[in-house]
């Protein structure tokens, strides 16, 4: 049985108790075989492990058991979001993932500069992997064209990958991709996937004809891909639902854009784990709802590297203490999906979680880990019910029913 | 995954099989913080322990993780009916609470009696709080009208609330509230929030009028305010979906209404546990299920008075040997949710349960409490699941599929 938004929304109160959710990206790890544990299990935790004595534990399945979930849809089961109804468009994701200010109406594609042969034909989808600086060049060239007055932002991402926003009016995105997804075959002709869609495809087609001339000197970069039309999702707020004022600490673009996607208040932070606690600190008395981001773990484990996840597991720990020390009234801890070093990319595995409040009725567990958090009090349970117990440990929700 | 009452009533067998639902209500708490114990572990049970030993125990989420659920909500989903999708309006829940006889059909509303100053604006909404033998005369000189082939029934309550009930053809009860819920303005009009329910709002308004004028001497309660329209939902009776003849043993008018809804028989009893348990003993061979509810727990708890509380589960522990005594085939002990006395108030935490059966797989708990429950065998499971599991031990469902 899964609450809806809705059902929440209208029983969520106002208060002025404060929730901080610290997510450590890739949390849940595998054992290493030679000593039989995972990261979190052989990072020295002190912190970690009394707030686990005093709180109550448990395992979490953001998606579903089984399932690898992408960076949003755990983040959005995080946030209370039913991920498999409220999806992000991979356009969307992207210009969310470089800070690009979407407004409501614009249609965003994924780009990848590619090469095209003689023939016309695809020989390489990647561009030999252009610099980003050429990149940006590229995007230059093709920034600020106006096509049936639809305006076009060209966005660089990263190498060869950019973004492109249509802003005008009446635009449908369900059209399909101009990336064949294959070699030796052209660039396939956008169609119109409804009736609606025909201005759109017509001005898709446009740009990339202009695009195929302006960089026909350009090899290898002379042609585009488009793949990913979509909107932007409407979002009912996080302010809306929970009627929290929610804010959100994270060092890299793609999760606070997705927290404006949600209504956060995105502050502005360093890179450093210190930086992040150091604005938390700062903005403590302004926000009753703090999600706090740390991404080196999940990139530990996508390299790999079994130490540094470790390495920056303590390094959070340490920092804990001080988020602590500021007195929230329900602190989480949890990760948005496992990224176990030995398997080098997220994974499918539960995520441990911890909730301590005056009010969680605490369980035995007295380590955070994943061994000890599966005899938790909470249970194994799908991250969309940590907002509800989050807020109701911060008794920020009415009783449901007479 | 739930299994709906449709799919349980394809399967469900009328069996000789018996089983006792057995709802200490708000049985879950908190702990002391000097002992550590919750009021379940710091009540000394032998019986229930030794039920719990020779058992299979859990704990159960009444709507779902986070959620406090009302009193109603919570006992629909111990009944197998999803609390959410199964809703009773706040008008038919006070009808019900009175054991007024609601007919299919009626439109019920929960009235306050209140105060308005000169100028028709409202300075209290609950009239200085009027006794109920007050409230009893007052609904007698509103009770018996006939609007329009309507009949209306006015129905004390407590204090300044009533309910007030309309009998007749066609009626609607989409309709809004008259009740502004704040001082300093006006009662508002009531109207219709769909096309069908127009008669309905324009009686409601002529009882309000005519409420206005009877009442104009009887200051402080010299009007009305209306809030809730409900019609009785329509449920599938127990009768219906499992093939079982229930009875309902409660001292309380609301939940012997709940269980009439759902078609059970409800049992004369008296007040104490005492009279509940002579009541089972008396019609144990007249039905196959039995619901058995105790108050006292979730009163105690409200009150914030852990010591009762613990005085009444062990009140109810001395009576369980009868209980055992009378041989049912299977034994469910639980609460509708959480009252802890720490918070003196409904609570989300999930609910120890345990089930006794001949066929119940007995677990390694030999204590029923909320840390023991956590390890049991049944783990943690949504309420509307209880019931499927008691006709299981009960051997009353068929297997399904082929």
């Amino acid at each position: 049985m899964d609450f809806s938004l809705e059902l929440i929304k209208s029983i969520a109160r106002p208060s002025p108790t404060k929730i901080v959710l610290l997510v450590i990206d890739g949390l849940g790890g595998l054992s290493d075989p030679e000593t039989g544990k995972t990261e979190l299990e052989a990072a020295n935790t002190p912190n970690l492990d009394k707030l686990a004595a005093k709180g109550i534990c448990g395992l979490i399945d953001t998606v579903s058991p089984g399932i690898t979930p992408g960076s949003a849809p755990a983040h959005l089961a995080l946030f209370g979001y039913n991920p498999i109804s409220f999806s992000v468009g991979r356009g969307v994701m992207e210009a969310v993932g470089v800070d690009f200010d979407l407004q409501p109406g614009d249609v965003v594609a994924r780009g990848n500069f590619c090469t095209l042969d003689e023939m016309g034909l695809v020989t390489d989808r990647r561009a030999g992997r252009i610099s980003t600086e050429n990149c940006t060049e590229l995007c230059q060239l093709l920034d600020g064209l106006v096509v049936e007055e639809v305006r076009l932002f060209v966005y660089p991402v990263r190498e060869y990958r950019f973004v492109v926003v249509f802003r005008g009016q009446g635009l449908a995105p369900d059209i399909s991709d101009s990336d064949p997804q294959q070699l030796g075959v052209a660039p396939k002709s956008v169609t119109a996937l409804s009736p609606e869609a025909g201005k759109m495809a017509g001005i898709a087609n446009q740009f990339i004809a202009r695009a195929k001339m302006t960089l026909a000197e350009h090899y290898p970069a002379n042609m585009v891909l488009l793949r990913g039309f979509s909107k932007q999702p409407y979002f009912p707020t996080m302010g809306e639902v929970y009627k929290l004022k929610p804010a959100a600490i994270a060092s890299y673009p793609m999760y606070r854009g997705l927290a404006k996607l949600l209504g956060m208040e995105v502050l502005g932070t360093g890179t450093t784990t210190e930086d992040e606690f150091a604005t938390l600190k700062r903005n403590f008395a302004n926000h009753d709802f703090f999600f706090l981001h740390i991404k080196g773990t999940d990139s530990a484990g996508e390299d790999g590297d079994f130490d540094r996840k470790v390495r920056i597991i303590e390094q959070v720990d340490n920092k804990l203490a001080e988020l602590i020390g500021m007195k929230p009234d329900v602190i989480v801890v949890t990760g948005d999906h496992s990224t176990p070093a030995l398997l080098r990319e997220h994974s499918w595995h539960p995520v441990p979680i911890l909730l301590y409040s005056k009010w969680c009725r605490p369980d035995k567990v007295s380590e955070f880990s994943e061994a000890a958090c599966l005899l938790g009090g909470l249970g194994r349970f799908p991250a969309t019910q940590v907002m509800p117990l989050a807020m109701a440990n911060a008794l920020k929700l009415n009783k449901f029913g007479a």
